[in-house]
């Protein structure tokens, strides 16, 4: 029940922010709603095709279809209010992120994978959502510009990983690996965190831009 | 063999729309190829992926590998007369929209899935192809810019899923369906239809362009 | 053991390709390293899913995922040594190239898959890691843009194909398909090989460039 509360709540936020970056892009509602439902069920999808769960769960329940199209109104008749924010896209996308983190994680640990595996899959659930947003709007991937995208959800996933290996309890180390990937992604956008290698070393080969 | 019929000519279809695309970009040959096998195999491996039918129709029979490449060399060698058409590409994308409509639906009931994901999956089916040329050639894809087009996707499988789960016979309500999916995506290339709801609320955010 | 060792090779080399084209398109450390493991794993993820092998061994064994992050940091710290090759990007990726036609011809025989979808199978393996590696950057794919590219990969993963149904001794025949996918691939960047067919024909549609 939790599980489906949260992969769905993910699924709503991608979608939010894909129907953001669709209204930006100036596509009409139609292409709105298609950016929404890609953004976010792309993540979920990915995962189950990964782990054999066909078909995805995203494909197989409606609610899915439904909370992606009421994202996708709600993106596009509100996008007034929702463009007052500051970052809208990348915000609804580290809420989706860390709650892709949970779910991926844990239903790749449901399916019988090693804790290191179903950290890699709680990563990809995460990524998904965002590549396939950017990719169908022709941007390049946030995954590859911001610095703690990708270490962010793999920091959540696996943390989760190792709590419910451990055999703690589901819900603390949940929350605890939730927010760590939302605190990371969200310090990486309003402090710019990022780790030190990255200034040392990405200044000899970004001396112009 | 009515559905091996209208898969390979869905199939093929797609393929031209991807040859097509493919000279306008000044590929060569091989590239054209590319484009156009991916163009019409994408939409039937995606469907297969989601359901769990591996390897997928597509890679396992040769007839299709046959199909495309040939429907690539027809795109080449008959640019010409296939660029007199107003739009080629679009055309013939909407031709393999409502043949995918009736096998993804089709195959998808085949599979025991529920009227809903079936439609679901018949729209995706659809989608795939145009996503794949569209993306590999860089374009924004067909289906966020056209407004009738997920639409009229949704509408053909919807229709057939409906249909054949009432048990009415096969080929009308197959035919029903792709003629309802065409002729609402033809409407929309040739008449500019739409809904309304698009032109009032996509007004207020489409100012400028 | 040799399909491992070979698996693990066609990866690291992707992987290499993937960081060094992430350099150049001045992505930090984090980028870098996310197109370096998309580029390795994605054309084994590709036929693993299309042959039903989930999850795939590249998200299942920590050995691709060590592997490809490996790479990237080669890629990201010896970016200077490498930009002084020619061609580097096209270099590492013909020898990832040439490694999966031997692994993915390989693992669809293994899962019993008839020698022409096996072949197919081959070159979708082969293909997967420069697609994915080119659209994350928002480039038109290798496999579109060069001639001998596909026709390599086919040329490799068919010969090898062959070989196996024929029971010829599998060593000789890994090390041909392999050296010919190569051979064809390198004659292609550094001679400008390509089928005669393609000058004839091409010509007419590339009146301008």
């Amino acid at each position: 029940m939790l599980f489906d509360a949260l992969d769905l709540g993910a699924t709503f936020v991608f979608a939010i922010s894909g129907a953001t970056q669709g209204v930006r892009r100036r596509l009409d509602l139609f292409g709105v709603l298609v950016v929404a439902w890609a953004a976010g069920v792309a993540g979920g999808i990915t995962r189950d095709l990964l782990i054999g769960a066909v078909p995805p769960a995203a494909i197989a329940e409606w609610r899915y279809f439904a909370v992606t199209i009421a994202a996708g109104l709600v993106g596009f008749f509100a996008s007034g209010q929702i463009n007052r924010l500051k970052t809208p896209v990348q915000l609804f996308d580290a809420a989706g992120l860390c709650l892709f983190a949970v779910t991926g994680t844990g239903k790749a640990l449901a399916y019988g994978l090693n804790p290191f595996v179903a950290a890699i899959l709680g990563m990809i659930t995460c990524i998904g959502g965002g590549v396939a947003r950017d990719l169908l709007t022709l941007e390049v991937p946030t995954v590859l510009r911001a610095e703690l995208y990708a270490v962010a959800a793999l920091a959540g996933a696996g943390s989760i990983s190792l709590g419910f290996v451990l055999g703690l309890p589901h819900l603390p180390v949940a929350l605890f690996g939730a927010g760590l990937c939302l605190f990371l992604r969200l310090m990486s956008l309003y402090r710019g965190w990022s780790l030190p290698v990255v200034h040392a070393a990405g200044a000899s080969s970004k001396e112009t831009d």
